[in-house]
């Protein structure tokens, strides 16, 4: 079932993000869904150092989106139609962040699957996130 | 960690819940919550035969109460502020629900998990749902 | 663009929703979506004597689920893919719940709206849900 | 009950946040909330020219958090628990957006609102998100 690796989604994600692919590492295409680095910048920051709301979220979605086409192959056209996500806890300044996408529903037309965000090394994580995305008929 | 069992939370639910207790039976206490059963009767169902959208609502909501109270001790005050739920699948008609309630935090204020609903002995959830309770300062 | 006016949601619940189409009453068709009213009964009740949650959030279901069809027509498969509800306030006790639900979308695949809850004759609202349906294909 | 104005928050938000304040205009405080522009720049774009998801959410979370210091004067440490974001249609390309942020409930613990964000010049939403802050003790 497995469709793109983590070279694969990699290349995908250079090729049609060339804004943000250099905020992310595939770190593995996993059982249910990837992993994914958020490799975090000044950018991605709010005074005190810590990763900011719309960093995290465009994590989770971008994770999303992935796990998705590691299943379905490279279809650039997927969107994103709900995200609901809570901020749990502070990330540790100055560390990478770790989400696990996993998808639950796979369907001809939505798919929706959760995210859980990590400071990296540590095992509780600082968000929760489920995205719903559609897909478009071919 | 852990405050209360599965009896413990079942004669809890009789005491506090005399309306709705019958229609849950508690499966478990699990490693980061619990696992909760929707004994489904007919005032569950929607036309066709399947659970209805409300009463996964209520078996999200009262696995994710328990959950807390596994770990903080009785205290019926604590109450659902956000449910976020995402219907994925039709359930098996004619079968119990089982939600498996995880807590990711357990904050002084506010506490936050993940459910998943499965139509008994099947592997794909019917249903996700994140909620937050709100704990009352002692 | 209205396909169907108060009586006809009404008739359309009656012959559909045989054992939920009681709780209800459709206020009105507005501008925007419709106004529903829970006639609050004992079934709806938590201990204390407010309105459960699974009741809330079948209010919000049912009103954006009428809402849509009183703007398609009477289509008895459009089905609840996502909500998040928010519960905000304790609602009044013996009071019944108005409900004020608002299409923002109304797609050939997706419908997306808000509702608004009040205890009847208060200001302030009890809960605030944001719905998605699936419109089947014709 | 207005403790801030537009110039007030405007002031607010370039001294507590000089990394993003250039990416918003403060329109107006409003009876129930704020309106807040996105001053849409190249950063914010997707391939095809449309805002991408991440700025969207960033729009509705600040706007949200404008619209509590409003009526609770300057306090740098609200933060944000819960968003429940829908994405309805594709922005215009080459427009900035506008958010209506409105607030349900102001409480001693917990804010919520919803948002409304359009295109400028369009009457219809391409997205709407619900949000929760929690608010610290004095």
């Amino acid at each position: 079932m497995i469709k793109m690796d983590a070279a694969g989604l990699t290349a995908f994600l250079v090729e049609t993000f060339p804004q943000v692919h250099s905020d992310f590492a595939v770190e593995g295409v996993t059982e249910q869904g990837v992993r994914l680095r958020l490799v975090t910048a000044e950018r991605h920051l709010r005074p005190g150092g810590t990763v900011s709301g719309p960093a995290m979220f465009g994590l989770a979605d971008v994770a999303m989106y992935l796990a998705i086409l590691s299943r379905i192959g490279p279809q650039a056209l997927a969107v994103t139609t709900n995200c609901s996500i809570d901020f749990m806890r502070k990330p540790v300044a100055g560390v990478d962040l770790i989400c696990e996408a996993v998808i639950h529903k796979l369907g001809r037309v939505l798919a929706v699957g959760d995210c859980l965000i990590y400071s990296e090394g540590k095992a509780e994580p600082v968000a929760r996130a489920s995205l719903t995305y559609s897909i478009p008929p071919k």
